[in-house]
Formats: structure tokens, C-alpha cells, sequence
């Protein structure tokens, strides 16, 4: 019945398209506002009906999962949905990058105080939502989420530019940044159909390495996406002094020099135009890019592991194929 | 036994000495975070132990009034000081008058992001706290609160520099800014006590109206106040084009030429050395500092009401004082 030809999350969509179109509406209904009509207008681009809907398809997959009905699954696949645009919003406040390259337009301020009052709007709402859940182990699932999250986004301020960042500590930015709401998601699902403390631990698990391969392609699509694809610059990170995991096993190899060149481009961010091509050389010298590929196969491989744990059905393959598919995508 | 001479909110403090230590220590405790040390650094200004405490003291005492044990008000105590102190980070953005001063400095932006991030952690530590306490209902009514925050703090973006602005509108940003914390900090101190619904009611609508008088006093001390005392410029709400209570009651009965003048310098920011004193003598024209006063009294008034409602106790006494000290505060 399923055209074989599209991909993992498009068949997702397809199998899950009622209950998606009740989060879209979900979503809609509790965004809006009567007192400040501002706020659909600074999220309408970020929520849009056409989004992939990663995040909430994994709540209304793993619920699936379990057969869940009523509609608390589609309340917190929306509240899914809902942090990770507050997320988004509250990166988008002028970074670190955008202030090295010159000061910011007057009108990026402006969007600067709208991204976090609307961020933090968004964030209320969500947790209202889980809120009307009522249950206590989904909230408490939730809130370790958040500080995950947040505490990864400000460990992130503190190690880019140095490039003594090691392998565990970008793990712990990637948890923040990625997999904490990954793996809330499907956590949650599980534990709003009424699965079992195993089957939610291995729910937890899978969302946790999916969202690890998921970032880990994410940051080598920066070092070797193609821009007519990805509709991004290669680069931006090694500009933005941003250190991800092909970088860190260049630097962590670098011969005396190497050292200093890295010093100068990341932590001094004295860069010029010719710097790009040095720095993806030393990558290829030192086959980082290939080991960080290796690195996101291995997270796969973990993703299917925590599967395997779970009762089989037709939504445990997707997922399945979900992750193998992170490893090929190419946006 | 209490020196007659010390303010109400300092009587508190010595009451519930204890019980803000075992706050504080909490705060200490969940504050801090070893994968991100910039978070302690961010926020110790904010969070010193020196701090007056006024809505952690707002939930012990409400607790304190219904006999409350244990330590699960000492936890909502410091939610509600981490809530109010991630919404001073997030309002330190910059906003809409800096940009209109000149280009925000390198370092301000730098603390945008920490700002932002810092604050968010804060909300998700205070969450965590929160669901801790094991309550659905107390979530509740925090979640809310903050969704009256965040809604609170958009629409002030939306209407600040807008001449129409009425009162029920600046009422609504109040509530948002200042008053929903008051009230879900009295409310959830007296849940937690479990106090009977009515009491809850009562305490809801204490902090409510004790919120909303604090809030208008606030605004009345940037158009009267002595900057050797608040340590803050007379006339920075006008400079930065902020519609408080004052300059709308002076507004809605504007003269057409008068109505000329607030929007060139409230609408369109632009302001000249004299405009100040026009701006307060226009206020005294139509006695709008006056009203304004009245308008803060008629909220105490209403403060009192609800308190009387609660049963007699020392502590109603001391909430009966602390409203009518906001009337006369003077920083």
C-alpha cells in the first residue's frame, strides 16, 4: 500500500496523518493569543502546517506503538513540537558569530526581544499542555528534558572557542541541543500509552541515539553538505567557531602547528579566506570526517539495539528505518 | 519581641529567618551546575544571598499562616525566587530602547545569549523543583502563571510606544509582569499548607492586588522618585517610551495639541532635553500622578479585603502591614 519509493518520515506522516492534522490543530488553538496577536506572527514561519513534524511523530509513533488512544498522546506530541520551536526561537537571540562579523542590524535586535518573550510563551503553553496530562512520571520525564536542554545550550556557550573540547563534552552539548527532546519524545509516548518501565527505558534509549546520529549528520552536513541541498553555507561552523565532532578528532591529532593554526581560526577567530580549505584538509588528513560518520553509524546501530528490545509491529520496522535513513539524509 | 521601627517585609524576613536560609540553601543547591560554571557566574548577582526574597517570603508566609511542615514549601518558595529571577534575565535583553540609544555594546550582547540561556535553566530547575512537590494542582496553577507571564510580557512589546494603550490593557501587562508571580506564589504556598479552596481563593487574590499596587508604585517611583534613594533616573519609562499608568491617565484627556505632543515623543521617540518637564507637568495638569496613587491605594484596599476573608493570625497581620508598606516604599 505504501509507495516504497518515499522516505522513512514521509511514511510516518502518512501512518500517522489523522493524528498529525489533531496536533496541527492542537498547535494552532493553543498558540494563538488574544492579548498579543505578535505571537502567530513571529512563529507562523517556524510552525508551519508543512513542517516535518519530527519531533511529535516520534510521540505519536511510540504511543502508536502501544495503542494509545484518547487524545493526551496528541497533547504531548504538541507539547513536543512546542519546545522545540521555543528552542529554536531562543537560538536565534544574536550570538557570539554574528557579533564577530560586525554588529547586528536594528532589526535583528527588535526580533531578539520578540524571539525570547515568544519563546518563553511557547514554553508556558507546553507546559500547560503536559500539565492537563496529569500524570506525574510524564512531568517529571519533561522537566529533566528541560534541564538537559538548557544546561547543554549554556555548556555550549562556554566550550565553543576552545578548542581543548573534548568527545564527552560535545556529547553532553549534542544531548542537550538534540537528543534530550528526542528522547523525551518517544519516552513520553511509551509512558502516556501505558507501556512498560522496560519498554519506556528502551524507548528513551532509541530517542536518545536517534537524536545523537541525527546531530552528528547534522554538523558533518556542514563540512561536507552540498549547499544546493542543504540550503547552507559549508563552513559556517569552522566560522562561527563552532566545534563540532569532525573538528574536535582533527584538532585532538594536530602536530605542534596544526595546534596553532587551530588556535588562531577557532579561539582567536583570525580567520581568512584560504583558512576553510586548510582546516578541511587537516580533517581529511586525519580522517575525521570518516570517524565521525563511523561515530553516527554506531549510534544507529545503538537505536536499533533499544528496538529490538520492544514487542515487534509494523511501527517498530518504521522506526527502524527511521534511523538508518538519519545516516543518508542530505538535509 | 520585633523592633517597632523595621518594615514589614523586614519583620517577615525575621519571622521566617529560618525557613530562608533553608531556601536559600536550596537555591545554592539547584543553582548550580558542573557542566556549565558560567551559570552561578550569570546569576549571582541576581541570586546573592543579600536578596529580599519578597515572593519566596510571599509563599512561606501563606504556608506558614495554615501550619505547614516539611520542606515541600521551601521548594516552592525557591521555584518562585528562580521563575522571577529567569524573568529579570530574559527582560535584560535588549530591547527596543537601547537599539533607539545607539548600537547595543559588544559585552551586552555576549550577555544576551548567557541571558537568555541562563534564564531558560533557571525555568527548567524550577520545574524540576516544582514537580518534585508532587502535586498536579500546584502545577497547575504554576503553569498558569507562567503562560500569564509570557503573555504579559509580549503584549508590553506590542503596546509599548502605542499612545492608545487604555488601562485594562497596562492592567493586563501588570498581571503579567508582577502580579501573576505575587499570586501563584501566595496560592501555591497555602495549597501546599492545604488550605481549604475558598483560603486558596483568598490568598490567590491577596497577591493578586498586592502585585498590581506593588507594580503601579513601581511606576510612579520612575516619575517622583528620588534617585538618591531608588538609585534609578526619574523619567527613564518616558525616555524609553514605557506607557505606564501615569502617562495614560494624562493621555486619555489630552488636548489635541497635547496629544501631538506624546506622539512625537512617545510614538515616534523623538525627544528633546525639555520634553521631560513638559511630560510632568502635563501629568499634574490632569493629576494623573495623583489618581495614579489613588489607583495603588484601591488595590491595597482590595489586598485587605481578601486577607480578611483568611483566619486570624499573626502572620495575617504582618500581610495586612506589608500591603500597606507598598503604598509607602520608596525604593
Amino acid at each position: 500500500m505504501l509507495d516504497k519509493e518515499i522516505n522513512p518520515d514521509e511514511k510516518l506522516a502518512k501512518i500517522l496523518e489523522l493524528e498529525l492534522l489533531s496536533v496541527n490543530k492542537i498547535i494552532r488553538e493553543r498558540m494563538a493569543s488574544k492579548n498579543a496577536p505578535r505571537i502567530p506572527e513571529v512563529t507562523a514561519h517556524l510552525i508551519s502546517a508543512g513542517g516535518k513534524r519530527l519531533r511529535p511523530m516520534l510521540t505519536l509513533a511510540a504511543a502508536n506503538m502501544f495503542g494509545c488512544t484518547g487524545d493526551n498522546h496528541l497533547k504531548l506530541a504538541a507539547t513536543v513540537e512546542f519546545i522545540h520551536t521555543a528552542t529554536l526561537l531562543h537560538d536565534d537571540v544574536v550570538d557570539e558569530s554574528l557579533k564577530r562579523r560586525g554588529r547586528p542590524t536594528a532589526n535583528l535586535l527588535w526580533d531578539n526581544k520578540s524571539s525570547v518573550l515568544v519563546g518563553d510563551y511557547l514554553f508556558s503553553r507546553s507546559f500547560q499542555l503536559m500539565v492537563e496530562v496529569g500524570s506525574l512520571k510524564i512531568l517529571d520525564i519533561l522537566a529533566n528534558a528541560s534541564a538537559t536542554i538548557a544546561e547543554g545550550e549554556v555548556l555550549q556557550l562556554t566550550v565553543s572557542q576552545n578548542i581543548k573540547t573534548d568527545e564527552e563534552t560535545y556529547l553532553k552539548v549534542v544531548r542537550g541541543k538534540t537528543a534530550a527532546l528526542f528522547s523525551a519524545a518517544t519516552q513520553v509516548g511509551g509512558q502516556v500509552a501505558g507501556a512498560s518501565e522496560e519498554d519506556c527505558d528502551a524507548l528513551y534509549e532509541y530517542g536518545d541515539a536517534l537524536g545523537i546520529a541525527f546531530q552528528i549528520i547534522d554538523d558533518l552536513l556542514d563540512v561536507e553538505g552540498n549547499l544546493q541541498i542543504t540550503g547552507k553555507n559549508i563552513g559556517d561552523d569552522f566560522r562561527e567557531r563552532k566545534l563540532t565532532m569532525p573538528f574536535i578528532k582533527a584538532i585532538q591529532n594536530s602536530t605542534k602547528s596544526e595546534l596553532e593554526f587551530w588556535k588562531r581560526t577557532i579561539e582567536k577567530g583570525n580567520q581568512n579566506d584560504q583558512d576553510w580549505d586548510t582546516a578541511l584538509s587537516l580533517m581529511n588528513k586525519y580522517q575525521a570526517i570518516t570517524k565521525t560518520r563511523q561515530e553516527a553509524e554506531m549510534w544507529v546501530e545503538q537505536a536499533k539495539r533499544a528496538l529490538s528490545k520492544l514487542p515487534e509491529s509494523e511501527m517498530r520496522i518504521l522506526l527502524s528505518e527511521l534511523a538508518d535513513y538519519v545516516l543518508t539524509r542530505s538535509k
